[in-house]
């Protein structure tokens, strides 16, 4: 699986996207001229982007719920809690800080909860794609989540269409021609990470564009089914 | 910290690195000429590359310990059991699964365990390349960890040097003039993640250079002082 090297590239001007609006025809303008899409890109695209345009944000107190309400509604299982912060289970099955509600990014007096199927959201967009530039494009759908034991936060994957979320690798041979054991690389969340490294919380850049990945990472793929892990196969749940 | 894209690039030709060997000068020599190496590059090696070099390979049973016991040997906490898979914490501080002692890709009936201190490591090979090619690098050296609730493996960094390995952006503005809370990003991480990306398990590449990083990440840093975190913050230890 070794590949010549990739770019990951930037799309800039992707600009504010409102309730409604199609983000394939918006991320069709933002990516041209550069980086252009091309047939076997990776467009990531943030899912903050995606909550925007699927009417996912939701009017704060007063006059509507405030952040702990929203969260609480949106936590399926709350595994840990320390001051504000709660540590939850989403209905999708991802665990993530306050249950993915975030006042980052969106208007004041306002929050985005995490795009209902990002999975969908996914395969809207490339078939969107598709259909206005004809070209053969996968979709990584990213948020930033922190994780236990390490300090930061990492992009990872919520939704993907048109590539492998996992690449499994057990029966592989190594360089000393032993099998591989317990190798499925979570190629849709290093690709969110990579993609972050472009895109920056502080610069409002929505999407980006991995360029030069293996054409055997491209198959029909979903985050939901091949990355959430199940509560009964997880030793920490 | 918008850049204008990144470069992910497979060092290949790396060969068999042996116990002694200067990892600096391997480097130096596979990196020639592409994808070359340049001042601001950041060189991402795998553990298992630095682990050879560095006399932290263990002859197993017969005449020495078996895995199991190597596991035990490296764990100072078990933070979970289920057969044969422990998912315990090194001294470093690491949390991973069987503390790091890992089979694959070194000859059979040898383990490699974890470099001792991988920022060092990181810090030798840095000054290495500075030495032999008047090349100012950044280092970030990787291994590969699963992760609590999603499926899959993703690389993560042990060790760094001349990087910042969280890029803390609290304080700094949204896109709508708000101040960002809580988001310091995980940098080493996701660039150990991408590098991943070009190198792949079964191939044997074990580095990468990723090029165009931005100028204001490259400064001192350290994984074991930044990224691993303290127990008594750690919600889930």
């Amino acid at each position: 699986m070794a590949t010549r090297g990739l770019a990951i590239l930037p799309v800039e001007g992707l600009g504010e996207i409102g309730p409604g609006d199609v983000l394939a025809e918006a991320l069709a303008a933002a990516a041209q001229p550069e980086p252009g899409l091309r047939d076997g890109d990776v467009v990531v695209v943030t899912s903050k982007v995606i909550s925007k345009a699927e009417h996912r944000l939701v009017r704060l107190a007063p006059g509507g719920p405030d952040v702990r309400e929203l969260v609480e509604r949106e936590s399926v299982r709350v595994l840990r809690r320390r001051g504000d912060l709660l540590i939850a289970e989403t209905a999708h099955g991802f665990v993530c800080a306050n249950a993915g509600v975030d006042v980052s990014n969106v208007d004041r007096g306002w929050a985005a909860l995490l795009p209902l199927d990002a999975d969908r959201s996914a395969r809207r967009i490339r078939d969107g794609l598709r259909g206005l530039l004809a070209v053969e494009v996968a979709v990584v759908v990213s948020d930033t989540f922190g994780r236990p034991w390490r300090r930061g936060v990492t992009d990872v994957a919520l939704g993907c269409a048109g590539i492998g979320p996992i690449l499994d690798l057990r029966g592989s041979l190594d360089s000393f021609g032993r099998a591989l054991q317990a190798t499925e690389i979570a190629l849709a969340d290093e690709l969110a990470a990579a993609a972050d490294l472009v895109m920056g919380k502080a610069s409002g850049i929505g999407a980006a564009v991995v360029r030069g990945v293996e054409a055997g990472w491209l198959r029909q793929g979903s985050i939901r089914a091949e990355v959430v892990r199940h509560p009964g196969e997880d030793l920490f749940r």
